[in-house]
C-alpha cells in the first residue's frame, strides 16, 4: 500500500465517522478515480457503499472500474437497480465486459438486465472472443468516418458523437464496415482547408489487428508502433473494435508479470500480491515445488550410483554444491535472456542456429574463465589456507574441467529449451531456471562422475 | 527477426540489386517507420544510405528515429550537412536527445552544428538531467493555453501552433509558466459554447511529476492513470514539459528487461539479444557467475566439515541435491513474487510484517505438503523400490525435517531480503534467485547436518 493512499484513507475514514459528508465529497471530486479506488480497496467492507453514494455520477462510474472486484461486486449488490443502471450507462463497453467476466453468474444477470439492448447485444457479442484474444480487450465504441466526408464534416460529426466513444483522437474511414484508412484529429485540425475530402488526408496503410491476434502480440505492436489506437478487423476484413494504449499497457504489464512469476517456478496468478490470500499462494507454488522435488530423484540416484567413488575421495562430495549452483545460474542466464527476446518479439524459432552459435561461445569464454579462477581458488583457499590434504591436483583438475562442461551443457540447453518450447506451442517462460536447473543438476553430477573415474581412476 | 521483416527484406534487396528505385519508393512509403528501421538494421551497411535517400522528407526522419544507434551512426557519417539538418528539424526535441545520447562526440558536435540555436539550447538543457530521470525523457514540445482563452480561441491556437507538438490532445493551462490545469482536445470539441473560457472547463487537480522523479516511477503513473502524457513540473512548480505515453511504454519494457536480467544473474544489458555481441554477453554475465562461484566455498567449506558424518551415514550425501534445489526453488518463489510487486509499487518496507506473516503461513503449507510426500516417495521408491537399503526411517525423518525447515527459512529469507535492499537504495531484483540460492544452500545444509547430528546421533 502506497504512503499517499494510506494518509487519503486514514483523512477520509475519520471524515467518515464524524458523518462530514460535504467536506469528504469535496476532497473526492478533486482525486483521479485511480486514487479514489485505491482508497476504497482499503476501507472497511460496510464503508464503501456510502463513501461511493457520495461520488457524482461520471466519478463514481470512472472510479467503479478501477476497484477490485470483491469491492464491485459489494457495490453491485447493495445497488438498487436504478443505481446499477447508472453506473452500467458510463461505463465503456470493454469495461463492462472486463467487469461481467469478473462477476459471478448472478451478479451478471442482473448487469445485464439493466444495460440497454443495443449494450446487452454488444458485450454478449465481446464475450464470444476467446480469453486473452484482441477480440476480448477491444472496445466497440470509436468514431467512423466516410471517404467522401469533408474535414468541415467530419470535424462535426465527432463533436456531435464523441462524448460516448473511448478516444475520439483516431478516428476510422470505413464503407459498408470494411477499414479504408484513418485519420487523427491532429490531422483534422491542422487541414488547411475544411473542404477537403477524408479520402484525401487519410493515411490508408493501417496497421491491423484480427479478432483473434493474441494480446501480448497486441502489446508487443503498440509498443513498436507508438499508436494511441488499433484497429481490430473481423475475418472479412470488416472493422470490429479498436484496441486503446491503455489496454495495451495493462496487458504488458500483466505479460510481464506472467513471464516473472512462471519464470520463478509458479503458475501465474492474477491476484496482486495483496489481494493473493495464503491459500492462493500456496496453490500457486506447491505443484512446481512437489515436481521439481520428485524429479530431483534423478540426481540423488546418479550420487547413489556414484557412491563408492565418493567414498574413495571424499573431497569431491564437497565441490557437489558449487557445480551444481554455477551450471544453474549458468543455464538460467542463456534461458532467461532468450525468454524475454522471444516474449519481445525479438527472436523466433528460425534464430536458433544463430542464438547456439552465440550462446556456445559465450559459455567458452564464462567457462574457461571460471575453471581458471576456480583451480587457482581450490588450490590457494581449500588447499593451502584451509590445510584440507584430502585435495590434490588431480581433484582441482577434475572440479575444473567438470565446470567448463557444465557451462557449456547448461547455456546450450538454456538457449534451447525455451526456443523448443515456443515451437512446440508451450510458454517458454516454463524452461527457465527452476526447470533447467533440475536437467543442468543431473547433466552436470553425470559429467563429474565420469570425469572424476576417467582421470582418478576411481 | 520477424518473419514479416524477413520477407520485405529480401522483397527490397532483389529491387536495390536491379536498380528498381521507383518501386522501391512506391513500397516504402507505404511502410510504417518501425518496420521501415526494422528492414534496415538487417540489410547490409553499405546498401542503407542509398535506401534512406528514397524515402520522403518526413517519413525519412520518422524512420531515422525507429533505427538501430550504428545504423544511425552510419547515415550520419554519410550525410551532408543539408542532409543532416534537414532530419535533425524534422526529429522531435526528446528523440533528438536520445540520439545525442547514443552518438560518439564528434558526431554528437555535427548534430548541434546543424540544429537550430533554439534547439540547440533546448537539447543541452535535456542533457542535464539526471539519467533515468522524468526530465531525461520528457519534450518541450506541448500545446499552453491561458486561463482566460476561451474554446474558440484555444481550438484555432492548437490549429495554428500544434504542427509541431509531440501531442496535441492534452493542452496544458499555466500561468507565468505556473500549471493552472488542463483540457483536452476532446473537452474543447465537445464543449457547447465556443466562447466559455478554459479556466471554466479545465481540470484543476492536474498530476504531475517533477523533473527529478526516476522513470520507472512516471512509468508506473502512466500504467496506474491511463494517461496521454503526464505534465513535468521544476522544483519551483513551473512546467517545464511532458512525457509521453509511448515513451512511458517504452520504460516499462526497458524496466521490466532489467528486472528480468537482473533475477536470472547478469547485470542489464542496454542492447537487444541480437545487437550484443559475444564480448559483450560475456561482460554481462561472468562477474556473477565468479561471485557466485566464489561464494559457494561456505557450502562446500560446510560439506567437508561434516565429512566423517557423511561418512558414517553415505544415504545422506543422495539428498543433498534436492534439498539445496527444493530450498532454492522455494525461496526464490518468494523473492520473484516480492521483487515484482515492488517494481510495480505494490508493496513499501511499511509492509514487511505483514508480507513475512504471508509467507510464513504460504512456508508452513508447502513444507508439510512437501515433508509428507518426501517421506512417502524415500520409503516407497529409493527404499522399496530401488532396494537402496542404506536408507532408514532415521534417514527419511531427518531429510523431511530439514526440508520442512529449509522451506521455512527460505520463504522468510526470500521475502525479506529484496525489502531490505529496496529499503537500503539497492536494487531488490539483485537479491532473486541466484544470490538467494547461494544463502539458502549454506543455511539448509547446516540444518541438514544439524538435525542428522542429533536425531543419528553421528
Amino acid at each position: 500500500m502506497e504512503k499517499q493512499t494510506l494518509i487519503l484513507e486514514k483523512m477520509i475514514t475519520s471524515l467518515l465517522s464524524e458523518k462530514k459528508y460535504p467536506s469528504l465529497r469535496d476532497i473526492l471530486v478533486t482525486m483521479n478515480p485511480s486514487d479514489i479506488a485505491g482508497v476504497f480497496n482499503e476501507l472497511e467492507q460496510d464503508r464503501i457503499p456510502l463513501l461511493f453514494r457520495l461520488l457524482p455520477k461520471e466519478l463514481a462510474a470512472e472510479t467503479f472500474v478501477e476497484m477490485e472486484p470483491e469491492a464491485q461486486e459489494l457495490l453491485i449488490r447493495g445497488f438498487s437497480d436504478s443505481e446499477l443502471k447508472e453506473v452500467v450507462d458510463e461505463l465503456y463497453l470493454d469495461d463492462a465486459v472486463d467487469l461481467v467476466e469478473e462477476m459471478p453468474a448472478n451478479v451478471v444477470r442482473r448487469i445485464l438486465a439493466q444495460a440497454d439492448p443495443d449494450t446487452r447485444k454488444s458485450i454478449n457479442e465481446l464475450l464470444r472472443y476467446p480469453e486473452n484474444s484482441a477480440g476480448s480487450i477491444m472496445t466497440t465504441e470509436y468514431v467512423t468516418l466516410r471517404p467522401a466526408m469533408t474535414v468541415g464534416e467530419s470535424i462535426l460529426r465527432i463533436r456531435r458523437t464523441g462524448v460516448d466513444k473511448e478516444t475520439i483522437y483516431t478516428c476510422y474511414v470505413t464503407n459498408n464496415r470494411t477499414l479504408m484508412g484513418l485519420v487523427t484529429v491532429k490531422d483534422l485540425l491542422l487541414a488547411e482547408d475544411d473542404d477537403t475530402p477524408i479520402r484525401e488526408i487519410m493515411e490508408t496503410h493501417v496497421i491491423s489487428v484480427n479478432t483473434q491476434t493474441d494480446q501480448e502480440e497486441v502489446a508487443r505492436m503498440f509498443a513498436k508502433y507508438n499508436f494511441l489506437a488499433m484497429p481490430v478487423v473481423d475475418a472479412e476484413n470488416r472493422m470490429v473494435g479498436i484496441v486503446t494504449f491503455d489496454d495495451a499497457m495493462d496487458v504488458m504489464e500483466e505479460e510481464a508479470t506472467e513471464d516473472i512469476e512462471i519464470m520463478g517456478g509458479m503458475s501465474p496468478s492474477e491476484k496482486t500480491y495483496s489481494r493473493a490470500t495464503v491459500w492462493d499462494l500456496f496453490k500457486q507454488r506447491i505443484p512446481w515445488l512437489l515436481l521439481l522435488m520428485v524429479s530431483a530423484t534423478f540426481t540423488g540416484m546418479i550420487i547413489t550410483s556414484f557412491e563408492t567413488a565418493l567414498a574413495a575421495q571424499v573431497a569431491l562430495t564437497a565441490f557437489i554444491p558449487m557445480l551444481m549452483d554455477t551450471g544453474g545460474n549458468s543455464g538460467s542466464q542463456s534461458s532467461v535472456t532468450i525468454i524475454r527476446a522471444l516474449s519481445l518479439g525479438e527472436l523466433e524459432f528460425g534464430d536458433l542456429p544463430r542464438v547456439v552459435w552465440k550462446e556456445i561461445r559465450t559459455a567458452v569464454c564464462c567457462g574457461a574463465v571460471l575453471a581458471v579462477v576456480c583451480f587457482g581458488k581450490i588450490m590457494l583457499v581449500d588447499k593451502l589456507l584451509m590445510g584440507n590434504d584430502s585435495i590434490t591436483a588431480g581433484v582441482a583438475l577434475v572440479v575444473c574441467l567438470t565446470l567448463c562442461v557444465t557451462v557449456f551443457v547448461a547455456k546450450a540447453v538454456g538457449c534451447t529449451l525455451p526456443m523448443v518450447a515456443k515451437k512446440l506451442g508451450f510458454d517458454p517462460a516454463v524452461m527457465a531456471s527452476p526447470f533447467l536447473t533440475t536437467i543442468v543438476d543431473a547433466l552436470s553430477l553425470l559429467v563429474y562422475f565420469g570425469i572424476a573415474k576417467a582421470l582418478l581412476g576411481l
